[in-house]
């Protein structure tokens, strides 16, 4: 820290993301990546882009916003375009929080949520999860602040239905609930028409997870056309060109070529059903997750054990020291064969 | 604006974009972009990167900012790579500047500096321009806040040499100068060099411009590792994975086609001259500008029509409605061509 960094910051806990080894000799399953590339198609569109970057990106992502307001059945004045779900999670937090409007989380859940909090200044509460770590829509309603869920919950999975979902916007009429979908497209039903009876409900997806782009930095939000306004003026105050003209071909034609990628959403999500089946026949705990990954928790080891023993067979998955979650750790779904090479290591460690 | 939106926030006027027309019809002299596309090592680089979508960018940009630390004389400590020069410009507003540590900066510049002092809530306070629009390096000398310049300034195109650079950094031992070197490609002298001697110095440039990469969103800032550390800790507290995996590849790749762009960017700078002379033949005034633009008054017209009569014949300009520089439009250099046809639309008019 320099002697110039504003008094604002000097206590700020930045975020610490998944390790991303650099020498790609893991099975990688630590960060909910897909196990599955972009489509040729999406490779086309960022090759043809790639020679026009001479040019700025289009600051409106006008195509886009209407190719994905299209897919969605709602209107382009409804959608905004972000470098990740990261960046509009950050204007939402900007936009509407401030020491008389403070936002309510779970205990367990998306370890960005209080950084964006602290980061804008922004007070907070965090609600705990039950004790089986499932959400109870009651602990979100008429909460007298703004409620960010992630939807399914990380690294938890677990899901709320839309109509609990629906029971907590609209007893929050005077504040903003934002869903974060980032993972909905592993089985969850998304609360995105749910928009146009509400004007305090913001859905934001990711084209990271279900759609194989976390490289390319491509996210969304969804809501009434007054809060997509605010998130906008964030976006033209900070950073107007936030998505780069590759990102936004590659984001178009992944849309159009949706059949792909549904069909390695449900490779992914029989796979899930296979690893936790595999996991509990060998005395794991495992909670019922709706995501691309799996919360689960060894029956004779802790988890930093099991996050260590797998890395030593070379195996990442993600662990964290959180004292509630300290037994548990999270597995993203690979392809069949990745999680055969993660299971071959779990009964490796268990015969010792 | 919806009821939400932070009261913090309902006066803030965002940043306006120039026009990004969607028809290609015009030729584009309004935005500073190159004439010149990505060189075909960038292409390439893009190309192979986008199979790799699935996977997160790396947050620390690691090899890129070894090559591009590399390629400036510095360490890589001493480089931070955003999502376009925009992003580490707020970044630094946020950082340094507060209630007790304002911003200040000439009345006549890059327009986005009172956007990122008003939406971080940082006071600032203008300097004017010399009446020739030249910056006076004794008007920020020992200022008591924190200093940004565009150098060369813009719209104006006007340089700075290093040691009346040096004077201003030497003068706010208490305070950090930003130096935005958007345009320093196009025959200035860049004082990354001071970086070694002073811990108050930040440098920023872009890929926009030399380096062909406006539509690819890349910018970097230079400084000393203690302000980049600052700079870091907000970065991880929004956006971490800020710059995606294919844009950082072309930033490796234009690093090392260096011979491709400094030919383009000599080519500018000769049409420039071009341009100039063959201006001022026909009575404009133009200012001595070291950038890809020139700023022009036209001998018999207001600027605002100058604009629009361009706009009629197919040349895009950019006009602003600002007082003090209302008879003057500010022109992109392009390719000789280009300024030929924007030449012939200018002899058309005063015609008339």
């Amino acid at each position: 820290m320099s002697k110039f960094f504003s008094s604002k910051y000097t206590s700020l806990e930045a975020y610490t993301p998944g390790e991303q080894p650099r020498d790609q000799q893991y099975v990688k399953l630590n960060t909910n990546e897909s196990p599955y590339p972009p489509s040729p198609a999406v490779v086309r569109a960022a090759e043809a882009e790639a020679k026009r970057l001479q040019l700025y990106s289009d600051p409106e992502s006008t195509e886009l916003t209407r190719v994905v307001a299209e897919y969605l059945g709602v209107e382009p004045e409804n959608v905004l375009m972000t470098n990740g779900s990261d960046e509009i999670l950050n204007f939402a937090f900007m936009a509407w929080g401030d020491s008389d409007h403070p936002f309510i989380f779970p205990d367990i859940t998306y370890g960005f949520y209080p950084v964006f909090a602290e980061v804008n200044h922004v007070p907070y509460r965090e609600v705990p999860l039950q004790a089986d770590f499932s959400i109870r829509a009651k602990d979100f309603c008429g909460v007298s602040g703004n409620v960010v869920l992630a939807n399914p919950n990380a690294p938890t999975g677990t899901l709320l239905s839309v109509a609990e979902i629906e029971e907590i916007v609209k007893s929050n009429p005077e504040h903003v609930v934002v869903i974060d979908e980032a993972y909905i497209d592993f089985g969850g039903e998304s609360c995105i028409p749910l928009i146009k009876k509400y004007d305090n409900l913001l859905v934001t997806q990711t084209f990271s997870k279900s759609r194989s782009l976390a490289g390319g930095r491509l996210g969304f939000g969804v809501g009434a056309a007054s809060l997509i306004q605010d998130l906008n003026t964030l976006k033209y105050s900070t950073n107007p060109y936030n998505v780069n003209r590759m990102t936004a071909a590659c984001g178009v034609a992944a849309i159009r070529d949706n059949v792909y990628y549904q069909t390695n959403a449900a490779a992914i999500q029989a796979c899930r059903a296979y690893t936790a089946l595999a996991l509990r026949q060998r005395g794991f705990t495992v909670t019922e997750s709706m995501a691309n990954f799996l919360f689960i928790r060894a029956p004779k080891c802790s988890g930093e054990a099991l996050y260590r023993g797998l890395k030593e067979r070379g195996v990442l998955i993600r662990h964290w020291q959180k004292a509630r979650i300290r037994d548990w750790c999270r597995v993203t779904i690979g392809t069949k064969e990745q999680m055969d090479v993660f299971l071959a290591a779990v009964d490796e460690m268990m015969k010792e």
